[in-house]
């Protein structure tokens, strides 16, 4: 099945295919300002070791990253196949995505159906992965701003609020055919954390219960199967996916999404809540950071690229490519605002409370702005008088709250019982320590997947955090 | 437009072409035993006169009805295009759904993509349009059984209770293709209604002040606004997309469901709110059939094949074609029993509740039968317990109910006061007599849309009808 599904004419890269590859390819020759010529080319090797080669490609004159899918998972072979065109829907939703929010998505330059291969921006130094600067303690001031702009533009317009819904069953229609990578997010998101399965672990044994009660648990269930459902049915807006903190490239001024290859259409709220999920994860998980060797001092550090990063959580990510080119490439500086955990987690909850806040303003925004555009969903002939069309959005923004608080928590129960997890916690070394940092995550989202229709603001949960 | 969504190779029909066609195409000619030599076919055109060509077609061994979709609506002509592929999604339907439940559904023997051409059954008299039916207030005892296993069937087993995902994102990628229908039933079931439309009638004068109180209706805006999404949005199973009475034919013992055009993938809830809203609306009309030249008496009227049928409202249809094939194809009887006002009323109500009650009986009874089967929506290892088992079927019902109410007053309401009435009013030849039940059953629908929530079973509704 994996050798049927890489096709006629696929190759998987090495270097030396790459070279003429790149050489043969005008997009990239360009990128690279034509200097592809003998020893003008530098190649490394950053992929994430899982699903797909990844290299970063330097020239005199410019620099690509090369990105191929492979059509099976790399690290088990071709017996656990992939299907490659998820390269195809990554583009497709990075060249979309890119349009509406050009600040926050990296530029695609070129891509190849046959081979799964994508050409697209390089994230120079200092851009490491968010998730990384969390366990790290650092703090980016306009992470809020820059992902509620993300969020907004990019599920705004893509919805049935800007959208005519001839425009968006066609785009429904072509999305659909990323159903395998739906799939897995059914499987290990909404249904293995809830059952007895091979791929789920935790920190055992100090969770062995706290697993089982998740299991046991009917209402739990009776909610993830809501969420499963919309999941599953509900085509709302082109989301990203996975937008977790590990899918975020950050510096202290500029915020990039990667990594869309789970792109569908689907509920707008799976988005918001991966990423408010994650970002209560890594609350929790601060309280692991605190001591022993993570220990962190307060003010800031400047961490020259080409020398080892000093923060030794940063250490423990093994072979993440972005991290790598951090230690590797260059001579820039990079400010790390190390605060102590107390104060660090009062910035993760104001980024939390912010990120919703703006996201609701600018999405709001948005639609008062485009309320007599093609969008099909609320009609500025039927919702013209002003109140109606508030309390129409008041709904709306209402229900999707509920929506993404829900999504939200089922994205953190997963990372604590099933098959994916954080490296927020998994930095943790001291595994008790780490699992009362997961028990206390684990109780927090059973309880908000629970009830979280009674909650109307989103500060009203960051003060339940802040009272753990 | 409408000549290039025509396409190379369609021709629309006359007799002639038609002939031609039959005698060419080896299952025509089959379902016709072969006998389609010069004087042995009998071809009567008998369209409903909007938007396709319709052809009974008889030889001495065999009959055949054809369906043209033409690329535009017929009375109106080329001006108003409509695609012609649409026949493609009814076909599609039609096989799927006569799959699922061949008792209801008629069988389809033969679909040409490029001339959208469908030879299907011909359901011979003495068959009529259910709407007809009702509007002579005839008995069907078997309907509601039959209906309610349609809806169980064809809705079950295309939802993700039986589907996997990969099956039903496949499927639901195919049917939004059939965005152009769908688009018509957005605009004229969920918006125009609501708003000033050069389209909306209604029996005026006397309405017009429930037609202004429509378009003023902040609570009932902001309802329909939720189903509309919900339409837009969700792809629950493959719908029939205008379940309504006039699309169900019927005699005594044989109930068959056609003309599923505006199939795709949406809410269930659409489909019984279709069925049971009209049926309401039928209810409602009775009292205008009561009085004057469409009074009716107690007992039972034996009408024969080929004399003009005797229920003055039937003669008001107008170029309906099963109507005429009622009052022209052949000498059998059919048996109307034409009951009182009053005890019809009753026994629209008794199916109104039997349809739902046997719905929710047999659709449970599926999901029991197939709850370790392929669907995914409810994994047997999560939901493996018998108490949780059935809240989640209680929580799946209750949902579905009061969609389906929601969308049942909506369907009420356009047909009260937008583009499409319906015969069971219009044939209340006395203007302000046919105004108070329009504007009877316009409130009811109103009450529905806004306090769907509040009712928990079918009978509570039947007993509301039941109070006016």
């Amino acid at each position: 099945m994996a050798a049927a599904a890489a096709g006629e004419g696929f190759r998987p890269l090495d270097e030396g295919i790459l070279v003429e590859y790149i050489r043969a390819t005008p997009a990239l020759r360009e990128v690279l300002g034509g200097r592809v010529g003998d020893g003008e080319l530098t190649i490394k090797e950053v992929g994430d070791g899982n699903l797909n080669f990844v290299y970063i490609v330097l020239s005199p004159a410019g620099s690509v990253v090369i990105k191929q899918a492979l059509p099976y998972v790399r690290c088990v072979g071709e017996s656990w196949p992939m299907t490659k065109e998820r390269a195809y829907f990554e583009t497709l939703a990075l060249r979309e995505h890119g349009n509406l929010c050009p600040d926050h998505v990296p530029e695609v330059y070129h891509f190849d159906r046959t081979m799964s291969l994508m050409g697209m921006r390089y994230l120079k130094p200092p851009h490491i992965i968010l998730r990384k600067g969390l366990i790290a303690g650092i703090e980016y001031p306009l992470l809020a701003e820059h992902m509620s702009e993300y969020i907004a533009k990019t599920l705004f317009f893509t919805s049935l609020l800007y959208h005519s819904t001839l425009e968006h069953r066609r785009a429904v229609a072509e999305f659909c055919g990323n159903v395998e990578l739906c799939r897995l997010t059914e499987q290990v998101i909404f249904s293995d954390p809830y059952r007895v399965s091979q791929h789920n672990r935790w920190t055992s044994p100090f969770l062995d219960k706290d697993a089982e009660a998740i299991r046991e648990d009917d209402e739990l269930k009776l909610e993830i199967a809501g969420l499963k459902s919309m999941f599953c049915e509900r085509a709302q807006a082109l989301i990203h996916g996975d937008l977790h903190t590990g899918s975020i490239m950050v510096t202290s001024d500029s915020t990039q999404v990667i990594d869309p290859e789970f792109a569908f259409y689907g509920p707008m709220g799976y988005d918001i809540g991966a990423l408010i999920g994650n970002l209560i994860l890594a609350f929790f998980a601060q309280d692991g950071h605190a001591n022993g060797e993570n220990n962190r001092e307060g003010g800031s550090h400047q961490v020259a690229r080409g020398a080892p990063v000093v923060v030794t959580t940063m250490e423990t990510g093994g072979s993440d490519r972005w991290c790598r080119w951090l230690s590797t490439s260059g001579t820039d500086e990079v400010h790390l605002n190390l605060l102590v955990v107390q104060q660090y987690k009062k910035w993760i909850l104001k980024t939390i409370e912010d990120t919703w806040n703006l996201f609701h303003k600018k999405f709001l925004s948005l639609w008062n702005e485009h309320k007599d555009g093609p969008g099909e969903a609320y009609l500025f002939s039927i919702y013209d008088k002003s109140e109606l069309f508030q309390r129409a959005q008041q709904i709306y923004m209402k229900d999707l709250f509920h929506d993404s608080l829900g999504f939200g928590a089922a994205k953190m129960i997963r990372r604590i019982v099933g098959i994916a997890h954080v490296e927020d916690f998994e930095s943790i070394q001291d595994h008790p320590k780490r699992a009362d940092c997961e028990r206390q995550a684990l109780g927090f989202a059973k309880m908000l997947l629970k009830q979280r229709r009674q909650f109307t603001t989103i500060n009203e949960i960051t003060a339940a955090l802040e009272s753990i």
